[in-house]
């Protein structure tokens, strides 16, 4: 009986493998040197874990089910719940600023579309700890420290960066009441995903005036922060925000990273947890969906029955970004081919015990080696070395001597096998 | 609300990730040097690719659930059955022996116990398309391997090597009518973890007559080959599967692991889908549990409806192994420990903003290097810098000279700022 893969999820094949291996060892590689450390929760958790973050419908969004005692548990949707969970746990004996990393498989329970599968892998970063706009700025300088490490230029990629509070502000002062905006929120977050026409017929939906849908895009459309500040007028807390996205600005362009940064009042991010600087990186097309996104969650370890404790981070998913360094050549064929130190081959009449040894010898030495099963001529043995992407044949002849191949320049050069069985060079 | 870790799941800190990392880490560089590639399948399949592997009991030791379809899905318990089918949608294309390897999360509904939990890491080891007894030799290598690298000796472990068709073999020969011996597979399995009284209990609610026992005891009990053949008296294949045995025992030897090695009748694996060699890997003192087990199984793929094709393979779980690895002593701190290349301190008088120039810049040449958020002391950011086990500090001062200073040697030494923005030597 034939059962196929699950719809929405993905068989990785040693080709599929080297890609998905190629981006998370380069995350991993870009969160070390950024003095971050990697951790990881269990795959699964208590529903209540989900829906105390995120509201009692997102169990409608996961895979949820019931163990033998009866406890209702779900697959992760996302691990930034498990991470307050483990910080809250040990909070008195973390050093702060805490700097963690992880990259978690993720389920969610939707229908799959392009750039939107219902299993992925993704690389979260968070810094818990520090109210300081540093900390927002690190996690930017991280994320374009991992987009110039694949290759990604300012002309592919931009990290668009907005200002929950200075959004508030924008509602309130258009005149929306308080109790409303949280639920404005997601409906000017749909605005650059959707037609003008859709966002008013939605904005009316919420309850927006057309006066105040007005004002609100005049302040979402503000090129600058001299914009900005004359569309608010000062309200609210608008000038300690408006600084600390000058602030922010400022310590990119010091590390070296302005080019990758742009302000973009239209950033709002839909989850409800956000409450400072928040951000999306797209890529210029602006073809796809938004390759990472995240900013600053403040009240999050105390709604998981923590202190109150600064907190901030992103997450970026390897599907969008799959399907970008593709579009963009920088998956190059190095990245998903196979490779072997060596590939040992019997030259007629030498016994098979001799490739074994000289194959065993060489792997005890740390080098990757391989051979045939089958005894083939060594035209045949060559070519499956080839295929192998072996970088040396070694060719085992009667009589304890050895060739070895090189096989990129063809240089064939003799030697004695205990030189061989000694250790690689 | 505080909510907990489900339990049998484990959080890992940093420390313990790193524990993890160093295993892992070690399973792919021994995969990889031993010629196997890297695969992976989703975590979750439909629950009937478990079932008609392993039965329908099955489900109750899975975590199963219904998606918004309707369809019923499953966390893998273990992998093979994706690799079977995986392999079955290309085996046309495939070149063989496929030779792959995976360290997939696995989910079990057990009652978490020493050495066994709920969630798990696996590494996975398997040939298809071999019927060799070279791919069982070159799995227990692969295997040994491993062993070696993490610093087990043959005093610490030893694989010890059974067969599922001579145990078959002696069970007929005892007088265990055909249609019975597959019931029989499981309660031989269990001897070695029960009183002998518990096994006589067990064999005679399984069917088995004292006499029946004793004969297979005896067979179990060989001490050498010769001892085989005279217990079974050339019943079925015995002969075959005795010279198969034989030539794995001299392969090990030629390819260097010969000493990690023992043939032992007693191992049987309890799973029905084993159907040649089978090995199980224990510490020497034998209190744990099983650290590897496998073996050939060359019907799968056929049952999960592709063709008939030999295959073999074994699992190594983290939980049986990290335990171990504690217990000898072979989990060094260094292990453990975090590490950075340069931590970036501001002297007296000198502004933040170098001190994050030459961070970034650091950072982006590829060294890790890491700063204090908050304006301290010189003092207090070398004390910091020691606690993150930094190798050197780059302590920056007004007029752009910089000292480096070594932190395990002490020595330090100025340099101009320009020569540090450079890059790291």
């Amino acid at each position: 009986m034939k059962i196929q893969a699950v719809k929405g999820t993905r068989d990785f094949y040693p080709e599929d493998m080297r890609l998905r291996n190629w981006i998370v060892d380069a995350w991993r590689r870009v969160s070390l040197r950024n003095g971050f450390e990697e951790y990881d929760a269990p795959i699964f958790e208590y529903l209540d874990l989900f829906a105390i973050k995120s509201g009692p419908e997102i169990a409608g969004q996961l895979f949820s089910f019931t163990d033998r005692g009866g406890r209702q548990l779900a697959i992760r949707p996302e691990i930034t719940p498990s991470l307050a969970r483990m910080v809250n746990a040990k909070i008195n004996s973390l050093p702060r600023p805490i700097k963690w990393f992880s990259v978690p498989r993720l389920c969610r329970a939707e229908n799959p579309q392009k750039g939107r599968l219902r299993e992925f892998f993704q690389w979260n970063i968070d810094i818990i700890g520090s109210d300081d706009v540093l900390a927002d700025a690190e996690c930017i300088f991280v994320c374009v420290d991992f987009l110039r490490e694949v290759g990604l230029t300012p002309q592919d990629v931009q990290v668009r960066i907005g200002s929950r509070p200075l959004t508030l502000a924008a509602l309130r002062s258009a005149g929306v009441p308080a109790e409303a905006t949280d639920a404005a929120l997601p409906i000017l977050d749909k605005r650059p995903k959707v037609s003008d026409e859709e966002f008013r017929g939605l904005a009316t939906e919420g309850g927006l005036s057309e006066e105040q849908v007005r004002a609100v895009c005049r302040f979402q459309d503000c090129r600058s922060m001299e914009e900005v500040r004359s569309a608010l007028g000062g309200a609210d807390d608008s000038e300690d925000q408006i600084g600390a996205l000058n602030r922010l600005r400022d310590c990119l362009k010091t590390m070296g990273v302005g080019e990758y940064c742009t302000l973009d009042m239209r950033i709002v991010r839909g989850l409800a947890y956000y409450t400072g600087i928040v951000y999306e990186v797209f890529d210029a097309g602006g073809a796809l969906r938004a390759i990472a996104g995240g900013g600053r969650y403040d009240n999050l370890l105390e709604v998981l029955g923590g202190p109150k404790v600064g907190a901030c981070g992103f997450g970026m998913g390897d599907v969008v970004l799959g399907i970008l360094l593709r579009e963009k050549g920088k998956v190059r064929p190095g990245i998903l081919a196979q490779g072997l130190d060596f590939y040992v081959i019997d030259d007629e009449g030498c016994p098979l015990e001799t490739v074994m040894q000289v194959v065993g010898a060489l792997r005890s030495k740390g080098a990757s080696a391989d051979f045939s099963y089958k005894r083939q001529p060594t035209g045949k043995q060559l070519k499956e070395a080839n295929r192998r992407g072996a970088k040396r044949a070694v060719i085992v002849r009667p009589g304890n001597t050895v060739a070895v191949k090189d096989l990129v320049t063809g240089e064939q050069q003799d030697c004695r096998i205990e030189d061989i069985l000694a250790g690689p060079r």
